[in-house]
């Protein structure tokens, strides 16, 4: 029973509902289910299905495929669902057929290198793949008017996002309305003890409940969690908007992209889809919130982190080490005077010293001033304080468009 | 040209839109689809749809079939569909494989007997007899995903009925949203130019004709008819109800049905159900109006004309006689008094004489009252004046229970 609490608060960790009853509900029917089925000595049967719009898995996706993995480090039986199927019939634009078949081969392909890079998180040995076009394709007109039969268009319409559309007279498409069935379907084709999903996907995980119970079987358990928001900090992360992280993307993309992610989502990436633990999570918060940290140091951890996770360390290492290179090389102009001042003295010459020395300032004290009020950058990090922080080769960058090369005076050229 | 003027009228004679736009729009259209179909030198392709909920055609469907009869007389290519599949989808009950099972096979059934009955009124040798199942039960979730594609909920939500039931919050399920979906693809599986229905399903007709230029066919014509009332003077006609009168009933039920219904029915079952011309059918209306007719009388040859229209005129005067003489077994009692009178004199008692005679009267006056006052029937039909009305063994009801018969006190017994 200890580990059955346990793992109830390892599966709950991160969830999120919209609405607090669910949730509650949720948590005591996924332990009621783990402790039915340690009685029958059975695993439960869990998954989560992923569309494949697009050939690459990415970091929006990773977040139910950890719980996914969680689920198997205790044990129980994984199914890592493609919706071949519901991919087929996600787009609405007028299709002629020559079209559709391909259509159906992109998505063939790319349900392949799904299944491939799924495996980056979850273990290969003990995950199930399975395609919903195996049994959702074979549905007749006559299955879907029967599954029709249990919903109401008012249960569609009362949700936020279609009431909206509605009152404002937009088209609510009644292709929209047959979603839930298909998805519905696949739990009941899968006899899923638990499925995992995104907060506005909550219903229909559960109208899939309503589904089994008419099939004859216990209504699964929903935990669905927030969605990722994307590189560009607006949108939901998606392959088709381009603000997408793919998990089997060269290491050195994962990382620039990182990079690339505005201060707010650091928190929200660290949270979603990196193992650091609480505590220093906690510990993050705290710098941000008092200004105590770069959030640059912050983003190359998250950046470190992600790479780590999907490659190893080393690749982590090249991919920091190949960014500040890549990055200096994209801003500077490709002929830019050069300092020169020997690393061998004691005490290396100030920040704005090496500035005033460059001719970029009218003065030392005009110098400090830049440094100070934060209009320097070097190799690609601003900084606040004047203590040397250049090596041999460094950029440093003088408000928008000026930069020099610091050269080390002691070097043979 | 002169005959296609001639058709349009006749085909959208007694047809109700409900909307004057609509009729004038199918009307332009009918005109055109026969100019254009003369010079291809091809029939249009007409249809109506029948789903088979009882194994019997009742007066209800005849007002369509008739009209089919009509584009046959001027050779177009008339197709009986049987709703083989739309019966099947039509029950929303909870239903067990088995029942699902039997219900089909009583449906394979019905149909069959459909089929052979629609040839009282159509042209055996000139129509086609299709089941829908034929298709329908061939699309998949996908075919029906993709039809879905072209139609909003709010198409659905703005029809009177609909909206009435959705703002009153009661239920409207998704099935009921599918059936459109059925129904149109009829017309494209016909590759229909015309389809004939009931004015309450002009809005399925309508998305028919969206649907066939989704698959590239040219939208059919749809021409509506009002619904005929049943025998209860309130619900539409139908088995279900018990209100209707089948087509292939017995003559003596088909004419004691038509004799049971309300006075109100008569001009509308004329008007929508029989040959009866439109001069004589004025001239029932006016007789109506003025109440110089008995409608009792109307009814009779209502009852004549159906049930000939279904068999023939022997057929319609046995049903009038059996009519007479069951009614009249099933009021009376079985003991009643006999007055016994002559038929050889010149001059028969009257009728308020013979009243008096059987005792049901104070007096010779009160009697005459009694005639003249309308509380008097002579098998069966109800008297004005006090002329003799009966012969040898006619039943004379007076007041509501009160009976006694008439006998030849010539004959001998």
């Amino acid at each position: 029973m200890e580990s059955i609490d346990r793992q109830v608060s390892i599966y709950m960790n991160g969830s999120e509902f919209g609405d607090p009853q669910i949730k509650e509900m949720m948590t005591q029917e996924l332990r009621q289910r783990l402790i039915e089925a340690e009685a029958e000595g059975r695993p439960l049967r869990v998954y989560c299905g992923y569309d494949v719009t697009a050939p690459d898995i990415h970091l929006g996706h990773t977040i139910t495929m950890r719980k996914l993995r969680q689920f198997q480090e205790f044990g129980h039986e994984v199914t890592f669902l493609i919706g071949t199927f519901t991919t087929l019939i996600g787009d609405p634009s007028d299709r002629d057929e020559a079209r559709a078949e391909a259509l159906k081969e992109d998505i063939e392909r790319n349900a392949q290198t799904y299944a491939e890079q799924a495996f980056k998180i979850l273990d290969r040995e003990k995950t199930k793949v399975r395609y919903n076009y195996e049994w959702l394709s074979k549905l007749s007109f006559a299955d879907v008017i029967n599954m029709a039969s249990y919903f109401t268009v008012q249960q569609f319409l009362i949700r936020d996002r279609l009431r909206n559309r509605y009152e404002k007279n937009d088209p609510i498409w009644l292709r929209e309305l047959l979603y839930p069935l298909a998805q519905g379907y696949d739990a009941v084709s899968l006899q899923a003890d638990v499925q995992l999903g995104a907060t506005e996907q909550l219903f229909n995980l559960m109208a899939a409940r309503r589904l089994q119970e008419v099939f004859g079987q216990k209504p699964q358990i929903c935990i669905t969690f927030p969605v990722l928001v994307g590189t560009d900090g607006v949108h939901r992360m998606s392959k088709s908007r381009g603000n997408y992280i793919g998990i089997a993307e060269p290491p050195d993309e994962i990382y620039g992209k990182t990079m690339s992610i505005n201060d707010d989502l650091i928190m929200p990436y660290f949270e979603l889809v990196t193992d650091v633990q609480e505590e220093e999570l906690a510990e993050f918060r705290r710098q941000l919130e008092n200004d105590t940290v770069n959030p640059m140091v912050l983003k190359k951890r998250l950046a470190r982190e992600l790479v780590t996770q999907f490659y190893d360390e080393k690749a982590a290492t090249e991919a920091e080490e190949n960014f500040a290179r890549v990055v200096q090389k994209r801003e500077v102009p490709d002929e830019i005077p050069e300092v020169r001042t020997s690393f061998k003295a004691q005490q290396l010459p100030t920040n704005s010293a090496l500035i005033y020395q460059a001719g970029f300032a009218s003065s030392s004290s005009a110098a400090f001033r830049l440094v100070m009020q934060g209009g320097v950058t070097i190799d690609g990090k601003k900084i606040n304080d004047n203590s040397p922080a250049y090596t041999d080769g460094s950029i440093i960058k003088v408000g928008k468009r000026r930069y020099f090369r610091v050269v080390d005076a002691d070097k043979t050229s």
